[in-house]
């Protein structure tokens, strides 16, 4: 039997979505026990809880030898709230585990990173059950947690190569701070979701002038969704947005990548594949 | 007679901006010529012009020794794809002038700050004579540029303290980048708009992460204004954010500013009072 914990450090999670989560592992993955942390359910303004309860219940189940991996429920925002916090207070037992998550829990996955976690993974998390096809997202999801599915992958990683896959807005706000992992030689995966296009253009002005990000072996671009309305019109998409930036600041662009915020989100482990 | 050249070196700027500007410079600021360079009227998607046009404008003017100041027309967004190439093109006749804006043109008082220009100040542009009020920033700035009128100070400038005065996003946006000017001891004066209270709480961890950031003086926080929905409630005000990561980071708040985006915002000169 594997053992997943679901904690949230993010924004308030939906039960209903753990409902869906749990059916669908009941029905077709036998094999994998879904824990949903008590925390999950709590709620403080924006978040799942405050802060040290975000914090604890990670801490808690990552510290804790029956759990296989650490199942992020969603994204919204919080992480970087509590993350140098508990990464710090992470023992051996914690080293052992997966980590899957994306958007804002990009944060913990970065800090996890630099911290020398090996098991960490850019993908689905409980909340997108509650997307159109998020059935899909969640069963993709456990078949990378529980079997290691290859078709849960995203289809371009090579290997031999390092990954890493983040949101753009989120990989620029961890720049500089303690959570910021070294990405050097890493082929970068970024999306971003519900930005106008000029604050996307922004973004990268800002990750592209960083010696860190200069120092990738080359990015690549998953889908910038739900763009929102740009007065007057940007006149570029964010194909054209990324391109122009990595070619200024000397980065290989890569090509497109099967990343979003939307169901067809596929997995990303970090480092070498 | 003092010449003010206006460049626009981000967002589209409106003729009847200027119009209005115009007509209030000649009836209350005699002793003023201000020149729109026809650069101010071009546009290109979201932009005053295509990026090769906004910089020379900026380094026309600022190197013509004919001119006393350069006052930016809006901000917007665009300042941060033309700086680093149009600060490298200024002469010596640019650095004996004065340069005034606030918000996106942020990027270019940060860079100059970084380069040594001694005569920088955050304050109302042409484009805000079109807001609500909007002939006393006009008035305000004027009263500045022309006759240093200490009444167009913000009034919590310390004499002998070091200060200086950004958007929130933008200097978080800069710092990491060829644009970031060193603030160890000075005072910060910060304000933003139009943005979710979670954005500005994230952009706070990724503001006080920084070594450059946490050796400044204090922080004073002007107008976070027009704030956008945040589904559910942030609970905490702009205040309580600050104030929190202040706290976190070691870094003394110092209180309120009058300074934002509408038009009681109020000049910071850049450096020793």
């Amino acid at each position: 039997m594997m053992r997943i914990g679901v904690v949230a450090p993010s924004s308030r999670f939906s039960a209903e979505a753990a409902g869906k989560v749990t059916a669908l592992a009941a029905a077709e993955f036998p094999e994998a026990e879904i824990v949903f942390h008590p925390q999950c359910f709590l709620t403080h303004n924006h978040f799942a809880g405050p802060d040290a309860a975000r914090a604890d219940a990670l801490v808690e189940m990552a510290n804790d030898p029956a759990f296989d991996a650490i199942w992020f429920a969603r994204g919204g925002y919080g992480a970087c709230r509590i993350a140098e916090d508990a990464i710090q207070r992470l023992g051996p037992a914690a080293r052992d585990k997966t980590y899957l998550g994306y958007s804002d829990a990009g944060y913990l996955l970065a800090g996890l990173c630099r911290a020398g976690f090996s098991d960490l993974a850019h993908g689905p998390m409980p909340q997108d059950a509650m997307r159109e096809g998020g059935d899909a997202a969640t069963r993709r999801a456990l078949a990378w947690l529980t079997r290691r599915d290859p078709a849960a992958l995203e289809g371009g990683l090579a290997k031999g190569a390092r990954h890493a896959a983040f949101n753009l807005t989120v990989l620029g706000l961890l720049l500089g701070t303690p959570l910021e992992p070294d990405l050097a030689g890493h082929v970068l995966l970024i999306e971003d979701v519900s930005e106008h296009m000029y604050a996307t253009d922004r973004a990268l002005y800002h990750l592209t002038a960083s010696a860190n990000i200069r120092g990738l072996a080359g990015v690549r671009l998953g889908r910038i969704g739900d763009v929102l309305p740009n007065d007057p019109d940007f006149g570029e998409d964010g194909e054209t947005v990324v391109r122009f930036w990595c070619k200024r600041a000397g980065i290989p662009f890569l090509g497109l990548a099967d990343i979003g915020h939307d169901s067809a989100n596929k997995v990303v482990p970090f480092g070498l594949l």
